[in-house]
């Protein structure tokens, strides 16, 4: 069969294993995800051999793709906290009675099939299957030919997790190939199989993902989020946020690559700031205006506005206040996360009201933007679209609904 | 400038108006589409001679087209109905704490911007431009030629309304051009100004939309609805809901289209149903079964099961029992809406929990698919795919959300 046949066969025994899947009961999940859990720790030598085999072959991106002992049981580990967290399915979200006496419930429901298409982090094999099948979702996953040895031994565990559980094998598969025409018949959606695409990885990937994708996508191309410290910010806590969210982790969508400091305040706050970033090994630019108040700030220019650095790496810019600064955050921002500090009320109410992003946060860190962090035990994705799922997709965030209407004969006048 | 440019100006301006549409409250987005009622009402004359030309020169539907003084004043009504409606947005529909004190609030934001394209049914126009304002969303409408002089009378309605309240003109625009190569550029995304285009109209349209569209569609193809008779069916009750749900009106997407009906029970039930509905005028095409127990059913072929007639005319099959009949529509249906009429709790239960359509319904007729029926007071159409908003949607689900995160400083280990 040609590439193409084969992932349509694919596509029709993920959306019949999606069928029998909606049906089984949240303990079943809950075991197969724990079998997953013991079936990964039971073969750590054959999935370390296989990763070794892909880092001995592999282009870049080493530290992601390596995995070790303790990298393992960690993949493990957050099966099992999938495993225990609470179902998501048969949820009533909403009920009520109409004049008429109907019964009109809406129900959290599984999507059907998810895409995932991922490149060189192994933990996104095991984490994606778990969300999905604590959501009910069938998944197909495409790793990048990089990861590919390693992601086929950790389905193996994932296959034999759903056999204990005597979950359809197919409820979780693998792109066996390293083709990278797989993905564009993904992005197809397999002639309707395929409901919701998830891209993890580089801004290329997911650029292709958006410009071809058929199907819905949920994902980010970019966190470029800002904190903004308004006049009445706390000057501490300014300085403590500002660090943390630049410099805890510089390579995660959630990280800090813009601050905007109110005019009115910049000469006290800005020097601190600047100067305890620059001791943490950040290098800063800014405007004019704000290399006036701090040493050692490189000159920004126009590419800076906007960018999304990962890095150590911090754009500087004094504004003329809250507007401009929600102005300047619409103008440049991403719609991911962007964060005020200030102790007044009614400004920091405005920002939380008036920034359009998925995650808007007033007085903490942006790189709270976290589905763990959220409370959500587990994230396949942040989504910056501005249709739900908005923000960290866990599996509760991963159901659609329906509506279920109880009457007693009723017809329509 | 060509109409690529004039479209992509449109998006703009739609993108601009949305983010101040955004900010404004409850009142004046109620006020604003009062007074859309209020200049509808102002204007009949010339919304009638608008309508006399576009019938004029209409090429078919001229009953979905032609306006009348009443018809007018139910547009105006509806609109004092959208008017009068609860505002959805900023409603907090989640709120938690974190133990590191972190208060997450989820909170209903708008979407952006709708492209709303549909053919020749004039009262489109206002309902979406209420609908969307009451969301706070702007909308970029499209009517079909044959509307296009009535639907540009109501705008001039709308825009009025709009001035009236201080919104900007551009929260409510229309493509006014018949050229049908201003569709091809919304379902574009006009640059990413369009986050959800809404068809409205025939099956052609549909397809098109759901083939070219390069942004989110929310709709349906079609409504191939069952009710299907399970041998716990009270006889009366089953004739009653049968006869409602084919025959109330046989063009909505709500009408059943197909009967199915238990083995065990069909010598019973079926003779006086198919009485019924021959009495109603409502032709019938059934299996050899079915055929063998009632008089005047035509025989079916296998064209019948799936289709969707929107006419009188129902197709009947007799199946061994509820699994039967779950895989049935599962195999046949669309997704929309699906019945059945039982007296047993388990299999009612078992049908509601597996049929994954937008609408299952117990005991009441299928023609209650309707965002009114529902009690969202308003409905901009019927979604059958799989993510959310599914099945009926009126302001409430037209909407997104956001999360608020407010902390005391809180910084991320």
């Amino acid at each position: 069969m040609s590439l193409a046949d084969d992932m349509k066969d694919m596509g029709r025994r993920a959306r019949a294993a999606a069928a029998t899947l909606r049906q089984t009961n949240a303990a079943t999940r809950s075991a197969a995800i724990a079998a997953m859990a013991r079936q990964v720790r039971a073969r750590v030598p054959a999935i370390l051999g296989a990763n070794a085999a892909d880092v001995a072959g592999a282009s870049g991106m080493i530290d992601r793709l390596r995995l070790d002992p303790g990298r393992v049981e960690a993949l493990a580990d957050a099966l099992d906290q999938v495993a225990a967290l609470p179902d998501p399915l048969g949820r009533e979200t909403a009920r009520w009675q109409r004049p008429n006496g109907l019964d009109i419930a809406r129900v959290a429901t599984p999507i059907g099939v998810i895409g995932m298409i991922f490149e060189s982090r192994p933990n996104v094999a095991t984490d994606a299957a778990a969300i999905c099948i604590r959501s009910g979702n069938a998944v197909i996953l495409r790793s990048g030919s990089d990861a590919l040895a390693t992601c086929l031994a950790l389905h193996e565990a994932i296959a034999a997790g759903l056999a204990e559980a005597g979950l359809d094998a197919a409820c979780v598969q693998i792109v066996p190939t390293p083709d990278r025409a797989a993905v564009g018949h993904m992005l197809g959606g397999l002639d309707g199989a395929i409901d919701l695409i998830i891209p993890r990885g580089g801004k290329a990937l997911v650029e292709r993902v958006a410009r071809e994708a058929r199907v819905a996508v949920l994902g980010h191309l970019e966190g470029i989020c800002h904190t903004y410290l308004h006049q009445s910010a706390d000057p501490a806590m300014a300085r403590a946020i500002v660090v943390n969210a630049k410099l805890r982790r510089t390579s995660v969508c959630g990280a800090t690559e813009c601050l905007l400091i109110d005019r009115a305040a910049a000469p006290v706050l800005l020097p601190p700031i600047a100067a305890a970033l620059r001791e943490g090994g950040c290098a800063l630019r800014g405007d004019p205006e704000s290399r006036a108040l701090a040493d050692g700030i490189a000159a920004a220019d126009d590419s800076d506005w906007g960018r999304e650095y990962l890095a150590p790496v911090l754009a500087v810019k004094i504004v003329d206040g809250l507007d401009a600064a929600i102005g300047f955050i619409a103008a440049h921002g991403s719609g991911h996360t962007d964060a005020i500090v200030a102790d007044d009320d009614a400004a920091a109410e405005r920002f939380l009201a008036e920034v359009d992003s998925a995650i808007v946060v007033r007085n903490a860190s942006t790189q709270f933007a976290d589905g763990g962090e959220f409370g959500f035990g587990a994230e396949i994705g942040i989504a910056t679209g501005r249709l739900a799922p908005r923000g960290p997709v866990g599996p509760e965030q991963l159901t659609s609904y329906k509506y279920v209407v109880r009457g007693a004969g009723q017809t329509r006048p």
